[in-house]
């Protein structure tokens, strides 16, 4: 069951993956001291409390449901510290990154898990970052058993886009599709799936575009379904911005920075466009996010050759979604 | 948490939707007396241990590896009873439909677990069968907690196909297609997709073909992948059946029946073909099974209008499947 029980942590992780930007995606499931499932949680966005944190708050609630936790990270951890009452004593977690043990913008988990009594932790992969690194050794050292390794190729996948948005550029291509394969403009995907898309943008350095949707969608290409910042965005194009109706929306949205090359400081990027756009820079994309609605329909669907291989898959209600890389 | 193990007992119990025909899909999640969970099963063919059977041995496997266990169902049965040495007691179990309490090809599993010392089971959908009915009843009579309609819609909707074949006749049509939603022919899917395809010709009562697949694709459509009994073809075509091409392989399959018209016993009918095919009789369909490769390529897309309701949804490695039906 061990693969069992990090598996559940590396999905949980998935639902959650580009929005913790610059943060990787972390799971984390803590069993107690029984064996019994106490809380399946992930890390969900930058400044917010880590996977582990968030998954030993949830196992306090499900056992003290009179626990007022606050929300901020740090008094979240400071409040656990004082009042867990030892109720996660000889409990279990499965971790599917090394837990830190450096104080960043939260305190470490790696101090957390030894401080609560944890029995045993569970680990796909060991941190290469050297300054949040060490979690494995410190458990050890406070007597807490650890394994490293668990479903370890499945912990890699889940990492790749940290490992690369950390050393340089990552780049993702947005599409949505009709279940037989056409690209129908913004509205193909479910509410829920496009909620998903806008909070990717409410994350990322840089959304890029082709000139050919702007002119024919006339898009507005905020966030606003998750109420968050819009994105800058760069506009690639054979004519100058200048030539442009200035009355599509994505011109009118406020503090939106508009470029025409991609600035070299933009670590996180979002491609979104059709078959065209897909064609053009395919070779260049580290990772294909795709939606796929229920329905089949009369239109033409995109054609191009391209071969994938599927990281996850998720749905949201009707629609499906997968998260692939090049071949 | 209730409804997390139920969904871990209908997913697993759709994993085997169809080939369990003509029984329904059912499954079952087992924790011990602390709440850890122990096993994770499905009824998986007709004739084979139900799905509380086959819980039931997986968890005491898992508390005593030693345990030799028959594989027939009820010298399985038997065998439990007789060797259980109240491991279970005060166990709890999920299962996706009321357990039986008839003797039909296997024992009733409701006596199973009130002999075993289960605590609780929980229910997601009644049984509507008058023979089988009354498990819910017969528990509680027991002393066993019981509680129904746990994800009842879910558990409704995983019993779709039984209800349907048991009361008529039930049709499904498969459909392989690439990401960009091109039918390929009979090579679009990874062996994994094609096998459970197989699976599921090796139990229907007739296959349903186009004349035009059969010339086409001159496909031999058995079972060869699961090492079972190919399937009785109805070949739908405005030509006669002397007017196709003898070494079609579909046609030197022994002991197969060969029809042109739908025999009225068939209760179970799987049609394949492509896009016209399934233009032709979309409207006829009770669901849908749709397998997607990871690959987009430059082939024409099945058009027609078509609008779905995703039941469920798998993957084999890099391919992805739903099953549907018409919304």
């Amino acid at each position: 069951m061990i693969d069992f029980y990090m598996d559940l942590a590396l999905k949980e992780a998935w639902k959650y993956q580009f929005l913790t930007y610059p943060n990787p995606a972390v799971g984390c499931v803590i069993l107690d001291k029984n064996g019994k499932i106490l809380s399946i949680k992930a890390h969900e966005k930058q400044g917010e409390p880590h996977a582990e944190l968030n998954a030993i708050k949830e196992a306090l609630r499900i056992l003290k449901p009179e626990f007022d936790f606050p929300k901020e990270a740090n008094a979240l951890h400071e409040f656990i510290l004082k009042h867990h009452q030892n109720l996660l004593q000889n409990a279990t977690a499965f971790v599917s990154l090394e837990p830190c043990t450096h104080q960043g913008k939260t305190p470490p988990c790696a101090k957390l898990f030894s401080t609560l009594g944890f029995k045993k932790v569970f680990i796909s992969v060991k941190d290469e970052n050297k300054i949040a690194s060490g979690g494995a050794e410190f458990l050890r050292q406070k007597g807490v058993l650890v394994e490293t390794g668990i479903l370890e190729k499945k912990g890699k996948e889940l990492l790749k886009p940290f490992l690369k948005w950390q050393k340089g550029t990552f780049k993702l291509f947005k599409l949505a599709l009709s279940l037989n394969g056409s690209a129908l403009g913004k509205f193909v995907s479910n509410e829920t799936s496009r909620t998903y898309a806008h909070q990717i943008r409410s994350v990322i350095d840089l959304l890029v575009v082709g000139g050919e949707t702007l002119r024919k969608d006339k898009p507005i290409l905020d966030s606003r379904l998750c109420n968050a910042k819009a994105p800058n965005l760069c506009i690639l194009s054979r004519q100058s911005l200048e030539s442009f109706d200035k009355n599509i929306p994505a011109f009118s949205v406020k503090n939106r920075q508009i470029f025409t090359q991609i600035p070299k400081d933009a670590k996180f990027l979002m491609y979104e466009g059709g078959a065209e756009f897909l064609r053009t820079f395919k070779e260049q994309m580290d990772m294909f996010l795709i939606f796929h609605n229920a329905k089949f329909n009369e239109g033409e669907n995109v054609k191009l050759d391209l071969e994938l291989k599927p990281l996850f898959r998720g749905n949201y209600e009707e629609d499906s979604y997968g998260i692939y890389e090049l071949l």
